[in-house]
């Protein structure tokens, strides 16, 4: 596809301009951001049915399928898969915003309340404990016992070897990035997209596609903030250590601290924090 | 409630620490994230439907929910709405994490497809164009005539007139803001919240509650970057200029092209770029 950046003319305020030249009308490159249909349903000539959209950067969808249908947990792996394609919509010229995955045999079909938004349509009681539950649930990984341990030192190399491999960051600001290093540093894999969530989707559907699962002795560093979502994501698909450049929030650090899993925040410079099973990280 | 904010000890590691403790427990204070449940449906003793989750800081709950409503396009306005409360979940002690919304009669109840991940279940067809369409359509708001104009350097004064107002950044690091201002500079309502869409559904709640709508003449300010998402609900709110301290996507961009409302990116010191409408934006 080749979208994941597009340009646009913009007038250019400078206030302070040393030419004079206040306004200035110029191209600049921007983040592409397009919706992406994931359609889901058993294989064959059956219309398969629309789960969710999601607003991203083109590039990358079939992971980012893959990886939200594994985080979400509605397949445990690649073979939970009979096929998965970029798929023609509806427009002329093609779009390819819909992705179609047809579930392997014996694979039950999502309901609609299992998408993203949908955390539950339980008419009771959905607050922040009885997500952790749910989530606990749905993994199938431990990484509470995973015997990483990383160097503080190591850590803190991480931020610039991913800011190194952001091309799109480089090209227009916007872009979120996630990045997957070994024990020992080094990046395996990195993926950009406008929204945090879906870069990490790409990377955990990368490893879906590899059959790298579970992510055990590996490292995830996202390059805004720890949510949630993305700490949730990160123990569904066994990783034992997420980082963040930026702040967790609380839900992050608390479900976290239940999995057992590392959770870095502001790793910046020569300094972080460590909310949650500091015991990986060390002195 | 007073949960924007919550403690967790952290492992604080300073790999360069003048007095040589490189590793330190200490309290930190977090942005707190819990989910929000929203139900709607008609009002009496029927049970309404939960229509959506969000992952959001807790506060101002009320408006995030009435502004969430309106920026889907599921109410117009105050009148639309019976009532709406914080209600009892099943949890002890109660966590106030569902909102009721009980609609005005004759208010058609939204399809469970009217969400946020689900811009449309359309088996056909979602791409960026037919979703700029189907908010042209639902949008009550010309925006395109409004005679707002405002000066550069007024505009350059704007963030750090929103950043005195974050009280949850300054303590946590990890909250968003949404600002909106007179079209003389002077600030109205300011929300933080982890999630940038939820800082805005905040503004715009309040907006409604308070019968502002439409924000014509007004200026809305969000302290990331300028999505889809966040120029669909600023057009929804009939407001006529949006301005982010980042980077907005392709898609706000031409969005906000359709809509005629002026779109500002990277305002930062004394520097901006004006992606859409620049007439609004005077040397």
């Amino acid at each position: 596809m080749g979208r994941a950046t597009d340009r646009r003319v913009v007038l250019r305020v400078d206030l302070d301009a040393a030419d004079g030249r206040t306004l200035t009308r110029r191209p600049d490159t921007l983040a592409a951001e397009e919706p992406l249909e994931i359609r889901v349903g058993a294989a064959g000539p059956a219309r398969r049915r629309p789960l969710a959209v999601t607003m991203r950067t083109p590039g990358a969808d079939l992971d980012l399928a893959l990886g939200f249908l594994l985080t979400e947990g509605l397949i445990r792996s690649a073979d939970d898969v009979s096929t998965a394609q970029l798929c023609a919509g509806a427009e002329t010229p093609n779009t390819y915003n819909v992705v179609d995955v047809a579930l392997a045999p014996g694979v039950p079909e999502p309901a609609v309340e299992a998408s993203r938004q949908f955390l539950t349509t339980s008419a009771c009681g959905v607050c922040g404990k009885e997500s952790i539950e749910a989530v606990r649930t749905r993994s199938r990984y431990e990484v509470a016992g995973d015997p990483l341990t990383v160097a503080a030192e190591l850590l803190a190399e991480l931020p610039q070897r991913l800011r190194a491999g952001q091309q799109g960051f480089d090209r227009t600001g916007g872009l979120h990035a996630a990045g997957l290093f070994t024990g020992d540093g080094d990046l395996v894999v990195l993926r950009e997209d406008v929204g945090r969530h879906n870069a990490v989707d790409k990377v955990v559907g990368w490893a879906v596609r590899e059959r790298r699962l579970p992510l055990a002795g590996h490292v995830l560093l996202v390059s805004g903030r720890a949510s949630f979502e993305l700490t949730q994501k990160a123990w569904m698909a066994g990783v034992p250590l997420l980082a963040a450049v930026s702040a967790p929030s609380t839900l992050a650090v608390d479900l976290a601290a239940e999995a057992g899993l590392t959770l870095v925040g502001f790793l910046r410079g020569r300094t972080m924090n460590v909310y949650a099973a500091p015991h990986r990280v060390t002195g």
